[in-house]
């Protein structure tokens, strides 16, 4: 049965509100943070997603570019939508988020109408355990290595990492920037072409992976929406090709619990030592 | 020896200038087209890479995020550069590339200073033939199917496919939707990070191996540039891993002569028919 939009925290920590001016706003919720006070980066571009789809004759956003500017505070933004060209297929806007100090991110949308009609051609899914024999980040707060604060994000996101990618969470780091989990919302919301833009920035780091255990923050992220999302959990996958001069990049495909592809994202983020 | 960048195709068909009211300005050059007069994507980035890091304290582009509106036409073309924060690691800023028609590119610039230090981790290149036993496309222009037009483009950027990932031009598509190809300018010059932002584009479809032998325009490109390539041939591959509802993604790895991952891109594009 599909849920209350209004009563989930996904659909309350990113509406999006007509402001009296007739612009747009939203008020940042503090619960989705990485750690530090620091605001997930999939979740501030579901906000600009709604905001994106708010102002466009489609429904969903298909191809998000942000560029992030600078950590924005939790509490009230103003999203500011620049219409580009607009057709039948799909349409072109430039979005800003912006707090009390100024602008924090900026994204290019296009958005379009998804559909959940099959593929033509699809990657597959890699086979990984059931959630329920996956590594619950949430369920072990207190396994967190010193210096790293469990985020408000891993309470929000219920994310059941594939043991062979969570050694790092025993102090045995792989030495293979790769990281793998089950995901879905903890109270059951229902995921959707919004919802996977915030899956596609929620994985920890990859760089635990490699036995580096800061924060990464994204400098650039983009994703693509492929398909509506079947409901129940959606695999995520992330990865990373190249850590160098002080930069990481993080490519992530996110598929359905019908193994369907739903979702990619990749992100320059700069690397923690 | 450095060649004069004067006197190079690429560096002459991506020249911007200043002009006299202070703003940035281009002539895009009809010779870098795909076929039918369209001007490569990839192509058109290298001429805003360009712009930016004039613009910028930082010499190189490491992640450029483009909305290609509509295909602009070879000719004058104004840069707009709208410089974002702009700190000691990185530059944004965000770019306008605009013709007699009106806006044609928006793209999300960070600019950075890259070296060739080596990789903390790097993803290893495929196993390619060498270049001499790969398929030219400039070479075979005869062999080019019925309807498809043998684009500008592969005369300026000498591709060598991998055999493996040719099949389509004899009329045997793989069904995998993967080509790699060796890639270096006709004319010698070097391999840059402004140049990697065309390699980043410069493949045939990856639909051509589906059997979809038409034009797949790009809709939105994210190209990361990851080190300063080494002089020689680049080694390319591009890879979809969804095709469906008339849309296809290519995610393209490209690695240097030294087989040093140097770039990366993601683009969502329209699958041809």
């Amino acid at each position: 049965m599909p849920q209350n939009e209004q009563t989930t925290a996904f659909d309350t920590a990113t509406a999006v509100r007509r402001t009296e001016g007739g612009g747009l706003g939203a008020d940042l919720d503090p619960g989705w943070d990485v750690g530090g006070g620091i605001l997930n980066g999939g979740y501030l571009l579901s906000v600009v997603g709604r905001a994106a789809v708010l102002e466009s004759p489609h429904a969903h956003p298909v191809a998000m570019s942000a560029s992030y500017l600078r950590a924005p505070a939790a509490g009230p933004v103003t999203l500011t939508v620049e219409p580009g060209p607009s057709g039948r297929t799909l349409a072109h806007s430039l979005i800003t988020l912006a707090d009390a100090g100024g602008p924090a991110l900026t994204v290019q949308a296009t958005t379009a109408t998804l559909t959940s009609a099959p593929s033509d051609y699809g990657h597959p899914m890699p086979d990984v355990p059931p959630a329920e024999e996956c590594f619950s980040i949430a369920e072990h707060r207190d396994l967190a290595p010193p210096g790293v604060q469990v985020p408000g994000l891993s309470l929000k996101v219920d994310s059941r990492i594939d043991i062979a990618t969570a050694g790092w969470a025993f102090g045995q780091p792989s030495g293979e920037p790769v990281l793998r989990a089950w995901m879905r919302f903890a109270d059951g919301r229902e995921p959707d072409p919004l919802a996977l833009l915030t899956f596609a920035d929620a994985l920890p780091p990859t760089s635990f992976a490699m036995g580096a255990m800061g924060w990464a923050p994204t400098v650039q992220l983009q994703v693509l929406v492929r398909a509506l999302p079947a409901p129940g959990w959606c695999l995520v996958e992330a990865r990373s090709s190249e850590i160098s001069g002080g930069w990481i990049d993080e490519d992530y495909r996110i598929w359905d619990s019908t193994g369907r592809l739903v979702a990619q994202s990749r992100q320059l983020a700069r690397a923690p030592r």
